[in-house]
């Protein structure tokens, strides 16, 4: 039964959402991926890492962990090579955009984007 | 107060990870990115989110999302070309370790790999 329910919940995003076409609805969560400038400074990645725990303060943010590198098993499909990792849920598709222009956010980015040299963001809606 | 404890426990971390040093202690957060052979099949995708939800049953993974792409604001640092999502918490490496070994997981890569073209990991642990 529960098999069925899940599969009929499945069903119903995939009919919503359609081959190929993102999706609209659902709990957001955001993760993003840091490459320092400077990959060795201990002071940089810090500094990033607070200024991340800043944006805790922003209302649609539900949730908020910071990470770095984990020393997991070295496979093929592993990139650990990035700097410091940042994971967040919001409750809607709304609420992401209100933090994207949230002034807590843009201090954030105006204080420490000249500490990374790149990163790459993806947002996903469970399902 | 806060601030500085937060500051200590940064700093504690620091010294424990060294500069440019994957992290050893914390809780895992396992991110799991997939691109299907047929990013247009639905039934393939869904087939991948159905497989996907069997890992919440080793004991191991403390809380399991997955998810599809959202449909948030294009920008340059979003890649959101993925087609199926997946994250997962664990208490500690060894939980992770201990899940890449399950049965359950074993039998998900056996019954699931074919489905998907390119597969990308990154571990983190939250500080």
């Amino acid at each position: 039964m529960a098999a069925s329910a899940a599969s009929a919940a499945t069903l119903a995003t995939a009919s919503a959402v359609g081959a190929g076409i993102e999706a609209n609805t659902g709990q957001v969560v955001h993760t993003v991926y840091f490459w320092l400038k400077n990959p060795d400074s201990v002071a940089d990645r810090d500094a990033l890492i607070a200024g991340l725990k800043t944006l805790k303060q922003v209302p649609e943010v539900k949730s908020l962990h910071v990470g770095v590198p984990a020393n997991t098993e070295k496979r093929d499909v592993v990139d650990n090579s990035f700097s410091v990792f940042e994971l967040m849920f919001f409750d809607d598709l709304a609420g992401q955009s209100t933090y994207q222009q949230h002034p807590i956010h843009l201090a954030f980015v105006e204080n420490c984007s000249h500490l990374w040299d790149k990163v790459v963001v993806h947002d996903s809606l469970t399902v």
